[in-house]
């Protein structure tokens, strides 16, 4: 292992734990209903990957700023992931009873408190936004980026277009499968890193290449996903394998196969470390982060 | 009828359909999915009085300001109560499959459909406020007004505080209800009364004075609320009457009787127009509101 990735390792540990303090000192202020505010801290305080809020940091120190910076914007968009899961795992939507090894909030609690729970966390998302020590103008623009890419045109579009797929195995194009990804976990993997660009103040040049690298990284990270669905057992997981074929998902492997889905995962890695390139050492975390994304075993 | 009220209450259908307009515009712009769009729209579009955005734009006429200039931070505010609509229509809350005379989402629709329309529609608001026409200290000011209403703070405390209290009738103090409903439907009428504040930059005395204003105003309507729902008939009503009985909610005529709420009534509409006082003729459309809060018949 090089001494670069030795440092990038340490310093995405250390962001880490700083996301962590920072989400438990949110959750802490974010007070009214105590049940309330416990399926909150449920939802987002579960032991999390965090990867989202670490593109941001890492983006950020890309550009050359002090990540810490970036923190507000960071928590925004896992605070919106956050939300999309205790919806997403609702009866009415995936019907999961497991998330990273703990019972789902509608398990815990029960189901109106969940829906009421995501719908709180997403307002959180966008008051924690509004505390961010930018200049009113950069505020605003991470808005409207949050906005974006988490309603119609972003996450929740590509939720509805993957109800609306379930069922339909094999009867979806390699295209439409891809705009569903890219708009369900796309969009807000595209957000995580354009915060950290706005945060930066990125020169329009630099916010286009690093905009391309997010959209590959959120394919990247689905396929990765479709192939651990079948691959891994859900201890391992933290959550049901083999859920999307019992669900009747379209997945990249029972589209264009194993080995054609890998082998697509390792030319996106080709590709987002080609345009990394022009960032230099300052990448190595994104570069440590797209290895975790490409090489994860859950 | 006084010159006075014949011309507010035109006032007030201009800006009504100035806002229906609007509206139309902002769900025509929110496309992505179409049954998703579909959704949105049907829960929004189904004819809604709009006194919520009136409210704004009354008020930032009372303060001297062009009421069109405050329809963005209007348009937000309903575009929050609709979600939160959509969401306590599901049947793991108020189970309502009537609304407006017409059929709630989930049954026009379905469940997990209906949840991710509220989803998307809450976005939308926060959104259509990152565009608004003013300042950006202002707009980010209005994020922060509008996430504070809307919620663990605000709505969805108040909504999660009536989830725990149903079926408890009369074991509630009223001041337990009070603050239920300052949480539930106040804290969105105090936000859509201080956006036209904000748009019409008040000074900070007369926000003030217009926030304690806002605070009556829901009060009133909630207790009017309670009122209807034992004294009016469904289709009067166009939603289910008879129902905060039926779930064993707390009212407050189950509280502190139905004359006794009338007298209440009566006492918050002498001090809200006490309180309007200082806005002189401007505030007329403001008055006009607040007599059909008091006194509307559904």
């Amino acid at each position: 292992m090089s001494n670069e990735l030795i440092a990038a390792r340490a310093q995405l540990d250390a962001w880490h734990a700083a996301i962590q303090d920072a989400l438990d000192a949110v959750m802490l202020q974010a007070t009214g209903n105590e049940r309330l505010q416990a399926a909150m801290q449920h939802a987002i305080l579960n032991g999390g990957k965090r990867m989202r809020p670490q593109l941001t940091l890492a983006t950020a120190y890309a550009l050359g700023q002090d990540p810490m910076r970036a923190m507000q914007p960071a928590l925004s968009v896992e605070l919106v992931h956050g939300y999309s899961l205790v919806h997403d795992d609702l009866p009415a939507m995936d019907d999961d009873a497991l998330r990273r090894g703990q019972p789902t909030v509608h398990i815990a609690f029960d189901e109106a408190t969940a829906i009421l729970a995501g719908d709180a966390l997403q307002t959180l998302a966008f008051e924690v936004l509004s505390a961010s020590p930018h200049d009113a103008e950069t505020r605003i623009a991470m808005v409207a980026l949050l906005a974006r890419a988490s309603g119609i045109a972003g996450m929740c579009g590509g939720q509805m277009l993957d109800l609306e797929a379930t069922g339909h195995v094999r009867s979806q194009s390699l295209t439409a499968l891809e705009t569903l990804h890219a708009l369900k976990t796309g969009a807000l993997i595209r957000a995580a890193v354009l915060m950290g660009a706005l945060s930066a103040q990125a020169s329009t040049e630099d916010t286009a290449q690093l905009a391309v690298f997010a959209e590959r990284l959120g394919l990247a990270f689905q396929i990765r996903d479709d192939i651990l669905d079948i691959e891994a057992d859900s201890g391992t997981l933290g959550k049901t394998a083999g859920k999307d074929v019992e669900q009747g998902k379209t997945t990249f492997p029972a589209l264009i196969g194993m080995e054609a889905s890998k082998a697509r995962l390792g030319q996106l890695q080709e590709e987002m470390h080609a345009l990394l390139r022009a960032f230099g050492d300052a990448a190595e975390p994104l570069r440590c982060l797209l290895t975790r994304v490409v090489e994860r075993t859950h």
